[in-house]
């Protein structure tokens, strides 16, 4: 059983058409999940809804706290790509014995030509099989939350 | 450097519109990959486009000899679903010291609500992390080549 | 308000999954309106799901009737693009008094890539300011029935 | 031949995956008109790329203009919902003899779920076939350019 924290960012991101303005609904994971006809037993909880440029160090503490009071040893958390690589930091070292794996999508989902089925994909893949750490899975690729960073530039994540 | 071939299955039929039927013409393979933001490094290779249950025991020759010849020990196949449990057991025994993944679709690509970004992404990351053996990547899952079946009447692919 | 007739066509064909092949379900007219966000008054009706391929006399001589028996003036017809013009004729000697649409998809609104919202939107504004008679709109533009045909190898429809 | 003016509006929005937000770059129109297999013929120019929110006096004054010279009695103008029903305005006392019809989209064509392919078939079969004037095609109906408003609760072009 894999456990998934949804947190908001452009993954799950949909246009107001009375506004013109980008705005989060509910999570499109489970959605998503369907599209990909995953099998894997997940159990979703959403944490949060909103843009990782706002995640505060409360929210932080929260998903913290969340994932040490898990059951599950596998967990999946969908997470705003700017501040992704702060909030994976922040769950190294309270959490042991743990695979966390954080994901997150450059274009939303509800858009057309999203890259988050592929994320969710490949995060939903790395979160079964990698030893215990926390990661980021973005690109194709899985960094240890120590290695990597965001190039803002290039909109991609890149070892360091 | 991961390898790719591609033999075809529905991942990579087109709806040929003068004829109402559907068809194969190139790979979506590059295609995916820039839509997932993959900077994963591949190099692609078309073995054959076909539906798998066209698929000759010279065509799976082909594909395992393609196996033993390539340089990479990371190997991704595309195929198609119906016979893939079949191609994955002719690979398990002349390939040794290399990890080769098949995946595959349920829907082409080329149609919306196609499952096929969600199991290239998984494909693409389990192939990463395994070791050596032969596994099929499908519905969010990864089983090795002995232990698995494709249920018809569900679609999906199961443990046995 | 606007009397739709849908008889299925390429507009409405769907992929199934377990058997590969196209097949129909139910008419996705209601969900492109709802798509378009479409104020116009409608009552749809599905008379058949067949390819026109396959429409016999019996099933135009059951458009026909319905097509007599409408209390609307104004009638969209969704239709396979094969035998469009063949149904059109089959309309205009024993309907008068009556505007008639018939439209159609060259690929089916379920895949991505459908010329499916365009062509509807096209029919339904059509069928609202033409006066009476029996016409095709295809390819953005509108042929009244005895000056069309369909180019199979173009795939469109032009003017005789 | 039918001469279609771009002007921005929703309909050509995109989502700029490094900062998050929503921008103009080239329009969809030709993409657009290809996907739905239009055969009329159309001359497009592409006068400003703009919310119609920031639409000023001289960029009316140009597309009045625009219309004026124009060779071509029959104009289709791409335009935001915002500010279409005063640019209409604008258009019906200078310009005489054309048929002018003015579309948009709540949702852009870019994203997935957009109304702006059935908008485009729809303004582009009103402006074959209605009398001189100058309307706006919105929900799969026509409006005179004095008879209508925007309702920017429900999202929706209403007769007034």
């Amino acid at each position: 059983m894999i456990r998934i924290f949804v947190t908001g960012g452009t993954f799950d991101k949909e246009y107001n058409e009375l506004t013109g303005s980008l705005f989060f609904k509910d999570t499109h994971l489970p959605e998503m999940l369907r599209l990909g006809r995953s099998r894997v037993e997940v159990s979703i909880a959403t944490l949060m809804m909103i843009d990782s440029l706002e995640m505060t160090d409360a929210d932080r503490a929260l998903i913290v706290e969340r994932c040490r009071q898990a059951v599950e040893t596998r967990i999946l958390i969908t997470h705003g790509t700017d501040t992704m690589v702060e909030t994976a930091g922040a769950l190294a070292a309270p959490i042991s014995g743990k695979t966390i794996v954080l994901t997150g999508a450059m274009i939303p989902y509800a858009f057309g030509s999203s890259d988050g089925l592929f994320n969710l994909g490949s995060a939903l893949s790395f979160v079964q099989v990698l030893p215990a750490g926390v990661y980021i899975a973005m690109n194709g690729r899985c960094f240890t939350w120590d290695r990597v960073r965001k190039n803002r530039e290039a909109g991609t994540f890149e070892a360091i």
